[in-house]
């Protein structure tokens, strides 16, 4: 055939690719992600479609939804349709809008309204990631029933081992039985009877992933029900889609503590625009305020010429600051993140930090104080007549700037808490660049406060 | 009674706690959290036994082994010997010398054994956060016999819902079995016809915690099997230890990214002699590697002294050179921990972050060069006659400097893992601090190269 598309196999040698018949799907995944989402589409063709949606359905794969469009129509439809719900759903987010409304008309008619109510969850929602493929049963049955209807639906559950069980006439949520109680009981007792003392842990639909994450990890569960207001269960969340939430927000987290924008894809398979565009914006952000710093420099030239002296402890200082406004942020994003600080908490926080930020400023400020004393007795340098003046100034600068350090970068998360953005898009060069611009001025006035009369 | 101890419930009452009888552990474990632990050891005393297990088998629980060693030695020993081996283990790990030692001797054979045979694993390994409560049966049983088995030991082993088949003979590991498929097989059929059909996942005892969590989050596994040398299972490690573990690392990491030493307790727990030592030991080692900027400054000051516009840059232009670092290392240090990136993989890093850099420092350098302009024209300051000189030094530096710090910043992860550290070891302010002192040289050069002859 002489056309620009492979067969499979031809797609599979080029690639130099060949699976054993017995790789796990993880290690296929893993193997495709280094690919083009078209040779990945090749290779997913090629498959069994038993293996295809094996591999399809692993959150790990990326460009799930590129792929899936790169498949003949016909196959990508059979290929979805095999999906668990919730992965199905994710990967409808990310399709192209014109793909996805052509393919959603060809899903069968349960698929397509089990879909559609899934994708009317905002996309960072437990809604959004839970799946609708768990057990329920009313609470008039026995164990034994229970046990005989898992055997039965077994195979087309995400998972079967917490037994949700529902008011026999309301069908809202009364108990969460797991498998492992249930095994263990006598299969002519009650469901109810090998319930858990306590009502279930449950999470609206309109929660965030995290705060599923949150729960789940918590109180140890293997599933969380998503229950709607009126008592009814929505969907299931597991553990497995908690861990990769976890990890990937992990991720984007640390990513923009960074100062980046978090990326959607891995580092290498980012491509070269993406790779700007998602660190250029910050980056521009971040040098036009801290272009107040030539603002403040110009203001206080007068000085400067007077005693450039002072400008030789300007970087020095400024990165202090910046430094540990740097390390209160992480210390308080993590905080925030885990629960451990609430936004009302902020007063303790700051009642802490002003002692902490003084204690570090006057460590700093005496090995820069020795600092210069050494150098102007070994003879390294001539700080001049008013070298004790020097001195003093660079130890009151760096107590004073590594307090505000320290108080600026830990009531940041507070404030953009409050604000209503994620406490984690405080970046450390963010907290810097606050902090440089202040500490330049309070370098200033501090000298100003020390050398007036005699250098300045 | 007139001792300074006090009774339960007093100690209950006088913290003003009193805890519902279907509280849940998790939720308990919350309020200790905010007590010190002599009180928390208290209200654990007061417990009964069960519950206080309950209790004190989450790892949530901060200070565990402090609140153990507060507790009365005959009730301290009760609680220990209900805990689960790798709960115990983990509080051993934690008590003081004497305490371990007096503790130990009091526990039955039975848990002192497997106690001793935990704690001879390195702390960071799988073998220390195993649990030696799993179910094994057999090669030669039936599904009916097993399923038999599990409801006998279902209330003494952690999870039952992987069980692992062993030779009959030689105990060594042939294959896992999930209770899913156990439930939905024939009571009659052996074994090892409903295992899965791939070898199963395993994981050496001397394998690090971060590979166990790896492994569970890859192939979305409840457990995995830690496996001797000689292939027979020593232990497992559960999801839920994984979700910890992964979350505990996530806090580490992004704290020392942030500049501090790993906090081992809240923020809001940690006592301010502990903070001050956690953050003044990188604050001082920052502080006087960023001390060469002070000498970097002296080197130039002739040049300084002849030029003092050129002062006015210096804090904007450093601060970019950070900021790019910064950005670099975030993105490297977590595509190397989540295994996107392998150590040869170096150059290829290299090779993007170069353009990458130009691009960056291309961008900034176009900004900070339209600022001079502007400036110059709008009359907001004077830089002399030999402005578009200046303005072409400032875009000229910003470019090397930018592709300095993201080259920089980009292989200090890779070095640090090559070294045998962490990459997670580079923080931002180190990355910053490496960046300030090349980048003034970079800055004197570029300004020498350009201005020597008019402004030099």
């Amino acid at each position: 055939m002489e056309n620009t598309l492979l067969h499979p196999d031809e797609a599979l040698a080029q690639a130099g690719i060949a699976f054993p018949v017995d790789e796990r799907p993880a290690d296929i995944v893993e193997t495709l992600n280094t690919l083009p989402a078209e040779k990945a589409a090749g290779i997913l063709d090629g498959f069994t479609a038993e293996r295809a949606i094996e591999v399809l359905d692993l959150p790990g794969l990326d460009d799930a939804a590129d792929i899936v469009q790169h498949l003949p129509p016909a196959k990508a439809v059979t290929l979805l349709q095999g999906l668990s719900a919730d992965r199905l759903t994710d990967i409808f987010h990310d399709l192209d809008a014109s793909a996805r409304d052509s393919l959603i008309d060809r899903l069968d008619a349960d698929t397509r309204d089990s879909l559609n109510r899934l994708l009317s969850y905002p996309e960072q929602s437990a809604g959004s990631i839970m799946t609708v493929e768990f057990v329920s049963v009313p609470g008039n049955w026995t164990v034994g029933q229970t046990l005989d209807h898992i055997r039965k639906v077994e195979s087309t559950r995400e998972t079967v081992y917490s037994i949700y069980v529902l008011h026999p006439v309301r069908k809202t949520l009364q108990q969460a039985v797991t498998l492992r109680r249930l095994i263990a009981g006598d299969p002519g007792a009650p469901i109810l009877s090998v319930a858990a003392r306590r009502t279930p842990i449950t999470i609206s639909p309109l929660a965030s992933r995290e705060e599923a994450a949150r729960l789940i990890s918590k109180y140890d569960l293997l599933a969380i029900p998503v229950v709607s207001r009126s008592g009814h269960v929505l969907g299931i969340v597991t553990v497995d889609d908690v861990i990769d939430e976890i990890v990937k927000s992990g991720t984007e987290d640390a990513q923009r503590f960074g100062g980046v924008e978090a990326l959607e894809e891995p580092y290498l398979r980012t491509g070269f625009g993406e790779m700007i565009r998602k660190r250029a914006g910050w980056l521009s952000v971040l040098f036009l305020s801290e272009m107040l710093t030539a603002s403040a420099m110009q203001y206080f030239e007068a000085e400067l010429e007077k005693a450039i002296v002072l400008t030789l402890f300007i970087p020095l200082i400024m990165s202090s600051g910046g430094n540990s406004g740097s390390q209160a942020t992480s210390l308080l994003i993590r905080a925030l993140a885990l629960g451990e600080v609430q936004l009302r908490d902020w007063w303790r926080v700051a009642l802490r930090e002003l002692p902490t930020g003084l204690m570090l400023g006057a460590i700093l400020g005496v090995i820069g104080m020795c600092r210069i004393f050494l150098w102007q007795h070994l003879g390294f340098y001539d700080y001049g007549e008013h070298w004790m003046l020097i001195a003093l100034t660079v130890g009151a600068a760096l107590v004073g700037i590594v307090t505000f350090g320290s108080m600026a970068g830990s009531m940041l998360p507070f404030i953009l808490q409050r604000l209503g953005f994620d406490p984690a898009s405080a970046s450390a060069p963010f907290v810097a660049t606050l902090v440089d611009v202040t500490g330049l001025v309070i370098y200033f006035a501090v000298a100003a406060a020390i050398l007036t009369g005699t250098l300045l």
